[in-house]
């Protein structure tokens, strides 16, 4: 745990001799020391991925300047790359429906100094937040919504986000369908949260479904927002038993707690900089 | 753990006041101790489900006779009803095709005295496993099978498992369907194994598809076989957690020491007495 | 999931034949309905534990001569035991000391309905939490404490729970040694969160000395609070994986994390009725 | 998945800048491509860990001479080092008393062609494993032992050792203590398995213990064996959740299970060479 700030690089591009070594060798002749890196070859897409850290103490020029530098050795590998830094704090807006779990603990984590973010905003399309946002001193947002009202409601919310500023939108159990312009303002920058069943259940009452069948496990699943409703590259999952004394509310009661563990670990990974989107899936690092 | 034999009932029937008392009434004017009993009723079916294992010593009649008798309150409770004793050793089949480390860990478990049952045939359409079965002292028996000899094959393993005389089916990755016949003369008495996913993936290579989708989570479900190809009431369920690193063939690997484990444990609650089929689920009594 | 009240009967006594059948008699002859009953013998001791749940709609008597008549009946079997109801509401209290983890969690379930019980109290030996308190519109009690003053704050704290009327205190990561007046006040009535590694360690700093030892594991259990610190009859346990990567404050962290869970499952377990005390254990019945 | 050989390094020294730069840099300069590599900085200790694997298709070079010219960059950095290449088979021996289950599981997994070893000899204080030996094909080696033949038989376990050749000893559930001149012969490179539980109980009968606690999780843990018994730098370790119904010999077989599929992870974290020790403790690489 280094307190000055350090620099993360996320990269890949297509695997050859001497990517590590010349990444390294960047950072070495910057004076900058490396304290993480990790890094994953795809070997059948021929696709090479790292995430490094580095501490900034020592390296005598500015972050733009860095960036810069960094910009012709990616261009030469043909890589795809972001640079962040520890000491940038990601603003966030959670967006949330009627339940609040995933809203409070998310909340809950935050003024506790666990997730290493700004909380700007949360919208709703229901009143019920109001309060609990008002305890933690974040701006509600309520822009309710009907089937007539769909395209600009969410006009509205995407003015919001632009206008506030914001780095990462969670969908806290947003039971609202995103339209393609709020996806394409936040490709790679959207967390949504949903059950995950084995077997899979189609239609509308998967835990009644569940239940019917017996199942005996059931699952969350925490995953970019995507076009593809429910399939867009899978960040984290979680389990938890259940048995056939469970009723269909008692799966719903212990699907919310997984619900909640899952999109916090999924958020805090993000936040570190620590998950690279490639294809339909994400490296996440250490 | 009491050494002296017990008797077993597994029971189902409409709900209605005074089951357990009537139950309990007739183990205790039988003058046997009830060691364990559990009992769900799933209210919104209106079903009353229980288990009751009681000690033989001080009961005063035969076997034939108390299940004589049960069969009476059973009659006047509309109850569907299993009578089993501890003492009674189930014949085992374990039928497996090439992949033996659902075979090798059964064995294994029963040789160490973990499964209270006789393997009395291991049935296979590979020779691979001849010397395996040698080793643990149980036939084998090697059935070849292709599509045009699929009806006849089938027809020779029923007659083994008749003319052996088998009380369960273990499908230890057997990879052949079966056909109505089998499945019907040991319906609710055949134990299969599969992989599971969240999200499911339909078609012929589910490993592969959850590579390309990047999951975290890869499963195994065990369950009864029925018509329905690994539609069948689900009796265990188990994940394991996986990651970028895991190429194809590790998460094959991962999936069978998972399938292993959680196939173990449903082939031990099934010989127990512990699992009630019910609808398309099961009650499995702790 | 009834909707109307049901009694809940918790009890043991030494095992005997003909115990189950008694008691579901008396159900039965009172007109209820068990809805639910688990069982349990401890065949070593000698001890015989029941759980028996039962509807009240039909049954023509008030719940004192109710609890009189079954008294009787415990009487006859040496039994002790407890009668609750589920439409009584239990009074809690939460002590917290700095950490507040553990009491936003339990505070974000009560408000969602997930805990049937209303928290009358927040006590702490500091101002922390007074806003939280406020928002869930919950009293705060601050009593601070310094090593002169633990045996009158103490006192004060016994008396905030005896003048509000307390069912159930919850130590939610409150860090001051319980005297034996609080104990004995409320005995079998506290419960304690705290940290558990395997191997254990000795000493003030248990996460440093699980980081050194470089432990895979870290755990956490919640029990009933007794003299012996740490020591009371668990309710629950949980774990979660670490690695290498994982700095002392990762560790703490991550403890964090499966405290709040671990307390709210055990909680949980003690509001339903679940759990009976007995020895140094509990049976927690499903 | 590489069919062609790869190189395995796993190193450690003291951190400093341009570490990750140099290694990498040597790797390029070989024409080796790094198809894994995996970093941890220990910041408190100041330690820096590796372990880097790359093709040997295009190096131009034998072993012998890679080995030595890396000497000198590991001399330059104070590093200790350990060369391995993936076509290396290790030798292993396999140590055992009277409980098989984790004997068994590993010759099973070895068969399968998941462990990439060479079993070459199993060792036992008793018979009972001769006939499981013949069946995979692995000599067995019986040397009996009582409290007057402990020295002299320890030295015939480890001539065996040597004699045989193994690069890797196994104690599957080897219910002797090893003395210094054996684990002083294979420091590093012995594993044990043994549980653990929490809170840890101290004296001969742990389970009973644990089942006098009622404790809800039991536990096992893999390490390095050391002259402090059981305090070894732990490799794996895993928990499996029990209640009130598991009897004391219940909480036995469970323990087996997973003392079963904790010590294989360790063992294939060894094979693969992921582990490093460091002091008390392990880096395990992913």
């Amino acid at each position: 745990m280094t307190d000055s700030p350090t620099a993360r690089l996320l990269l890949s591009c297509p695997d050859r001799t001497g990517l590590v070594a010349r990444v390294a060798d960047f950072v070495w002749k910057l004076n900058g020391n490396i304290v993480h890196a990790d890094q994953h070859t795809d070997s059948e897409a021929g696709v090479f991925f790292q995430r490094v850290e580095f501490t900034l103490d020592e390296v005598p020029m500015g972050r733009h300047e860095l960036a810069d530098r960094f910009a012709r050795l990616a261009d030469e590998c043909s890589m795809e790359w972001k640079l962040s830094f520890s000491d940038e704090i990601p603003r966030v807006a959670i967006l949330v429906s009627k339940f609040g779990h995933c809203l409070y603990d998310l909340l809950a984590r935050w003024s506790a100094g666990q997730l290493s973010c700004d909380v700007v905003a949360i919208i709703s399309n229901w009143p019920d937040h109001a309060d609990t946002a008002r305890h933690f001193g974040v701006p509600y947002h309520e822009f309710p919504v009907n089937p007539e009202t769909r395209a600009e409601q969410e006009r509205a919310v995407l003015d919001i986000l632009t206008h506030v500023g914001v780095d990462l939108v969670v969908l806290a159990r947003y039971m609202q369908i995103l339209g393609e312009p709020l996806i394409e303002a936040f490709r790679g920058r959207i967390i949504n949260i949903h059950h995950s069943f084995l077997p899979a259940f189609k239609g509308g009452h998967p835990y009644a479904q569940a239940h019917v069948r017996g199942v005996k496990l059931i699952g969350a699943t925490a995953h970019y927002a995507t076009e593809d409703l429910d399939e867009g590259p899978i960040i984290d999952q979680g389990v938890t038993a259940v048995s056939h004394r469970d009723s269909v509310s008692d799966l719903v009661l212990k699907g919310r707690d997984l619900e909640t563990v899952v999109l916090a670990r999924a958020v805090r990974a993000h936040l570190a900089g620590r998950v690279l989107v490639y294809g339909h899936k994400t490296v996440v690092f250490d």
